[in-house]
């Protein structure tokens, strides 16, 4: 750099990253989902600075422009609620009954796992999620330093949580409290932390009694399983009185900030524990794995109704075969208005609140990620809406959501480092990581040794 | 060309085409799915001649070969019902009921088509499903030889019927019949032709009989909305106290070769009707539309158990936004197992199973496309499974199930004739078409003028 052009910057100082002439996904005053066309985008220091018609622009200066020009700029997909490393297990647990995955699959196969595994898996899904437009992930799952070693190389922003069953014992709790505590700030801040009981069926009172004074004391959210299914919650009732919700009430987890994966059992006596705990409550839905079930979808309306904030998820690939959160969009619309049989029901544009506002609540990063306004995050992703299937344009909110998909995605951006451009990975050699994965295949999926890292006790 | 080369080849006749070193998705004796790894296969003058290890193929030569390596080889989809040319409307009636659907947008939108709009849209639309891998469609609508023209450009295989309404007086079905008989086998044979009353509630028993002699006496396909929805079939029992079905039955249209699209409102009463016509009668579905419409799926498991070849179907874009049959696969398999609260049912190679040798008999093709098999058309799609949320692969057709998507496929062949090869289009030219459709959307859309082409009156 020249004196003179440092001079020039120090007049106007310069901006990272412009990007021109999109038609950007903003919220208005009340949160609804609108688009500016036309926009431009300017990010510094890792955060969007504005966002503004191209005409109000015209001064800025960048180190680096991307031409939008005829494409759609929002803001990166939120994955909340996933177990990444479980891509190696994608697709070795098909046509079986929630009972026999457990048991006789994932539960066998995860006596496996070693740490290198994990990480393997883990840069692969990475890689998936860059690809699809996921910025944000919340990751529940164990070696889960070698996950953020991955997240940390990928570029990924990711709540982290390292599971445990009250069956370790109390190593279980303590590990997954050194590591929250180890890693929150991590990869120049992308890593948040969770605490992260494994379910209210496989963690006991006292471990979540436990759990819920870190969390409050050290202001550390809690990632848990709970409601997963009606038939959780009927077996909590039978056997304890209690919803899984309840117990959640009951040993103080609510008092602070939980993220519930999957809350299909939440029943009508569960809504007023969860009013209560509005705006630290939030819940991740992942639609596809339920068809997939043969089972019930979460309860959305209700928890809406109860102010709690639905985001998108995709589980683990074992179950849901993808990490495609756009998929997990497509399928939260559509399951939503055939369940409620309302078809006015989930707009497009509901569907798109839920996947941006919702969802960066429900992983504790509101006002932080899932909105392209000034202050935030620039996780930005690039759609490019010019193929056969995404013409003609009649509705923006509804091609995104029933014509678009993942694969349109042009780039990705996350803390305003390109992930991806022009669909080329820049952080993940996936030949090379599907390369190194191939060998462990058998010895992964071996479920000979007749063990398994816990029971599962169906819910009859 | 020398003496010498044209000497050998007269020694050994040159094949066409060489597709090498594929896993190609085969059919056992039996019809099972299956899957041939290291496979070649060879096409002449538009048919598949061989599929076979590739080490018996060594003294195969080819006018050219394309290397298949690390690609799955299937036969191109089947979209067995679809209205192509409303991808013109597509996303412009969002979020409405049933009822206003047809009546306050559709119905009304559709008085504006002229038969330039249609032939435009139609080649939008064949450049859509070139893209997804679909290689036949069976197409329901108005202003048919201008489709037939676009898929006569276009490559595309295509079973055409001319809509009509008894509304019309008699000149709706002698249109139908007329085009029936003109189009069939042209554009080299790709086209087949069907008779297409609307509906078995918008056409009468006197029109529903002349047509059903007209495709007797000519053997001619019948392409006919019946038993849409639960609520049709409600209606058509109290008005005439026959089902949709029984109607087919009492006019005679059961007696030749029927297109049923949809088959949602399919009852117990229906199946030994239908198992009498098993053979002649197949069924369309496309559940991605039912859940967006907040109702009811096709029967699938009731079909099948009467024997019922039931195949895949997009609808049309109004309704269903895109027209991806690897999308509906998906819907289907996962739907189905959702709606039979059965996770063991319609697994990934039953799913397989409907979309290839199932559609192929739906649309009256049966023997002659959804193969990979000698002496059947050489319609073949090739799919890349190297990207990250398709590794790694425990089970192949769970992957192309659950995983893949229709972005995977790289090349697109319909009778021989490579129609998109690396993604790219050779066919029909994408941003000339949607240049050429922009100035009629506003015209398009406008129902200003309170007309309608058809009443649409609601099944309570």
């Amino acid at each position: 750099m020249t004196a003179e052009t440092t001079s020039a910057a120090a007049a106007t100082p310069q901006a990272d990253l412009l990007i021109s002439d999109v038609t950007a996904l903003v919220h208005g005053p009340d949160g609804a989902v609108d688009f500016l066309p036309g926009a431009g985008i300017v990010v510094r220091d890792g955060l969007i600075e504005t966002v503004a018609p191209m005409g109000e622009l015209a001064g800025v200066r960048a180190a680096r422009t991307i031409a939008g020009h005829g494409q759609v700029a929002m803001p990166g997909f939120i994955n909340c609620h996933t177990h990444s490393p479980m891509v190696m297990f994608r697709g070795a647990a098909e046509d079986v009954s929630v009972v026999d995955w457990f048991n006789k699959k994932v539960w066998p196969m995860e006596v496996n796992l070693t740490p290198n595994d994990v990480e393997l898996a883990a840069r692969l899904a990475c890689a998936e999620m860059i690809a699809a437009g996921v910025t944000t992930f919340a990751d529940h799952y164990f070696s889960m330093d070698r996950v953020a070693t991955a997240v940390d190389e990928s570029g990924l922003r990711a709540n982290l949580g390292w599971t445990f069953f009250s069956s370790e014992g109390p190593a279980g709790l303590a590990r997954s409290a050194d590591f929250a505590r180890e890693y929150r700030g991590a990869a120049g801040g992308r890593i948040t932390t969770a605490l992260a009981p494994h379910g209210a069926y496989t963690v006991d009172d006292d471990d979540l009694r436990a759990t819920a004074r870190i969390a409050q004391d050290e202001d550390i959210l809690v990632h848990i399983h709970a409601a997963e299914s009606r038939a959780e919650t009927r077996t909590s009732r039978g056997n304890r009185g209690l919803t899984p919700i309840g117990v959640l009430d009951h040993t103080g987890l609510l008092e602070g900030r939980v993220l519930i994966a999957h809350g299909r059992g939440v029943v009508q006596e569960d809504l007023p524990l969860l009013a209560r705990a509005q705006g630290r409550v939030g819940v991740g839905s992942a639609p596809k794995g339920y068809l997939k079930n043969g089972t019930e979808t979460t309860a959305v309306r209700s928890l809406v109704s109860a102010g709690v904030a639905v985001g998108l998820a995709t589980d683990g690939a074992a179950s849901n075969n993808t990490l495609d959160v756009w998929e997990s969009l497509l399928f939260t619309c559509l399951v939503q208005k055939a369940v409620e049989e309302d078809e006015l029901w989930m707009t497009a544009r509901q569907g798109l609140h839920h996947a941006t506002l919702q969802s960066a609540a429900a992983v504790g990063l509101a006002g932080q990620v899932g909105s392209l306004a000034p202050g935030h995050q620039a996780d930005i992703i690039l759609v490019d809406l010019s193929g056969p299937h995404t013409q003609p344009i009649h509705d923006l909110a509804s091609t995104l959501v029933f014509s678009a998909r993942s694969a349109d995605i042009s780039t990705t951006i996350v803390a305003g480092q390109v992930l991806m451009e022009g669909r080329r990975l820049l952080t993940v050699d996936v030949p090379a990581v599907a390369q190194a994965l191939a060998p462990r295949l058998a010895a992964l999926t071996d479920v000979s040794h007749g063990r398994s890292i816990q029971d599962y006790a169906a819910h009859p």
